[in-house]
């Protein structure tokens, strides 16, 4: 039998990471790859206790079919809590979505022809990348600096559907955008009519000050915002959510509908069981406080152990490093150099959308402990010293 | 802030079912329209133990990220179960899914470029319309007689990217192909080289005899099949699964964790653990004896209340009624006089692709007692008795 696949079939693509993945979890091998949370910092007894009230309170709602738009309480939960950080939207605004991923997935659907433009920075999220692709936009990178993305990069946006944009400690590059970069962002976008799609799985996780306002604090009815359920709890319960402005969302719900008619009820309502009442500010603080000596561990590393020409910034928040090695290197090719030698990270070129820069990758350093990070890197920067005395 | 949408947001509809459902889910209404499986069937007892003990034994792997796959045991249980049925198939073909409108939209988004003939039933379920839509087919709607669609009319279906078949006890008709009319429609689709994707929500769900085996495991590489735990199970968990041919797995895959990463982890442990030892074996004769019992109920009041001119057959499996009525009946003008009678049923004509019948409308008997059931058809009765009368 000969099955015709649709064009957009051509755009789906393995994951590199996903590949890289299942290579480098082999024993023995220290994988600083991985854009997983810590498991260590799950609160299961929370879950547990809390899946077992679900279970003794509301097993058959919990256990029914639900409502697209996702479980009310929580809805009235996310809208509250972006309110507190400065985002000011309506339950009604609110779609639950099967991780986060669903949400870049939704909005491609419902934003994106073949052909469109669709800016993205430089480098950026890899998944949404992945997400969008399929859709077949034509992709459209914006140059940038430590800062984030160029407000006059923009220019050569104008036209798109929108610009995907992750301020708070991005995946890959950690960096995360200040209060006046965000102004200037959303004022260039709003002159070109451009809409925003904000992602912000990360934002929580700061270290030391959270980061400024959401953009789409700041951009009125011109943004999309996604959040997450799954670094600050936990992503195996895969909950996500989308907030948008009232003109778009029928049509967001229409695609959440045809996608996978609601996400798990049960999920939602253990989640709003383990946060309702302020666990999450008890929680939260102890992710943070793990993850930043963590941090601390891979930057005290790096700058031990890697070799002159490497740049770096330590990120203030998030769960990546992302280093740029001297011009000659191919991160590419010199994994598998590490991998032998017990390290593994993502090579960069992965998270550009045009012209991938080949010496850069990303670290992880939240799933290894400080002690297993300082081997990791300075087995990384033992093979990064060899290539560069071939 | 101008939002373009996508030219395929245009094929995207609020669901017809689930604003009647918020209708007639007020106090006092006698509900015959929703597709829901009966709460009282959900095995919570079983659920709430096999939570505690993954939370107990494994709640780091479960609340990690996890294979876009699925859980590897739940994949195996998944190809035991439908080789059991006649389906021979391996753990590496089957691909775990956010619910089976997961795998409509998958398989839609994999095998449908805009103007796509895609092959449907006479009626057809109205989910996998909604699926399919966005991805701009053409439909061909296949004439059908009480065995289900015709096999000549199948050639109007030459070209078309597959047809989309229901086998057993189909939603919204009820109708279970005969073990004859399977063969007779699988060489058909053979003959033309037309792929067959098989949607199997309801099959687990007979009253005397299990059906036929699938169309699929008469298909050889020629299928699709997808499955469900929502009617044996419970649909709040969102969990069923796409069988594919090893050539057409990877795509589906790279569109799966585009979609959404990977169905929730937990999730799916929990339904292994609540099925592994033979529970459904225990557990789905009691949803069978209740649903034949309330399908009696169903058949009884409609012989007893339904006046002349009106058309049906009972069910041998699944959960709905499928009623034809006199010609000069509009069940969607008619609904809003049943509602105000007290009842409520979902009309017909969203459930077909063209020429929708728009006397025919679905009543569901698993929901409601059997004294309701009787109440509620009584209430149908009358309701349709002054329509003729008018």
């Amino acid at each position: 039998m000969t099955w015709t696949l649709a064009r957009r079939a051509d755009r789906l693509n393995p994951s590199t990471i996903r590949e890289i993945l299942k290579v480098t979890e082999r024993p023995g091998i220290i994988s600083l790859a991985g854009g997983l949370p810590s498991a260590d910092s799950f609160p299961v007894a929370a879950m547990a206790e809390a899946s077992a009230r679900v279970f003794r309170d509301c097993p058959r709602e919990a256990l029914q079919y639900a409502a697209s738009e996702g479980f009310g309480p929580l809805r009235e939960w996310v809208a509250g809590e972006l309110g507190s950080q400065g985002l000011r939207c309506d339950a009604s605004q609110v779609l639950i979505t099967t991780g986060s991923q669903q949400g870049l997935d939704l909005v491609g659907k419902v934003l994106i022809d073949p052909g469109s433009g669709v800016a993205v920075e430089t480098p950026t999220y890899l998944g949404a990348l992945q997400a969008f692709a399929p859709y077949e936009p034509e992709f459209v990178a914006l140059e940038g600096d430590d800062e984030g993305p160029l407000p006059d990069a923009l220019r050569h946006a104008r036209g798109a559907r929108f610009v995907y944009l992750l301020p708070n400690f991005q995946n890959p590059s950690g960096r995360c955008l200040g209060n006046a970069r965000r102004d200037v962002l959303v004022a260039a976008a709003a002159d070109i009519g451009l809409p925003i799609v904000e992602d912000n799985p990360y934002g929580d996780l700061w270290f030391d000050a959270p980061p400024p306002a959401p953009l789409s604090a700041r951009a009125g009815d011109g943004a999309i915002y996604l959040g997450s359920f799954s670094k600050v709890l936990a992503p195996g319960l895969r909950l996500g959510y989308v907030v948008a402005p009232h003109a778009l969302y029928p049509k967001l719900l229409q695609a959440k509908q045809a996608a996978d008619l609601h996400s798990p009820g049960f999920n939602q309502r253990l989640v709003h069981e383990v946060i309702k009442d302020g666990f999450l500010a008890q929680h939260v603080p102890t992710v943070r406080a793990r993850y930043k000596a963590q941090r601390d561990a891979m930057q005290a590393a790096l700058q031990a152990h890697m070799p002159p020409g490497c740049r770096w910034n330590a990120p203030v928040g998030g769960m990546f490093f992302w280093l740029e090695l001297p011009a000659t290197v191919d991160t590419t090719a010199m994994l598998p150099k590490a991998v032998e030698a017990g390290v593994a990270y993502v090579p960069g070129e992965t998270f550009f959308a045009h012209a991938p820069r080949r010496n850069t990758l990303r670290l992880s350093f939240v799933t290894a402990s400080p002690e297993v990070i300082q081997r990791g890197v300075a087995a990384l920067a033992n093979v990064l010293r060899q290539e560069l005395n071939q």
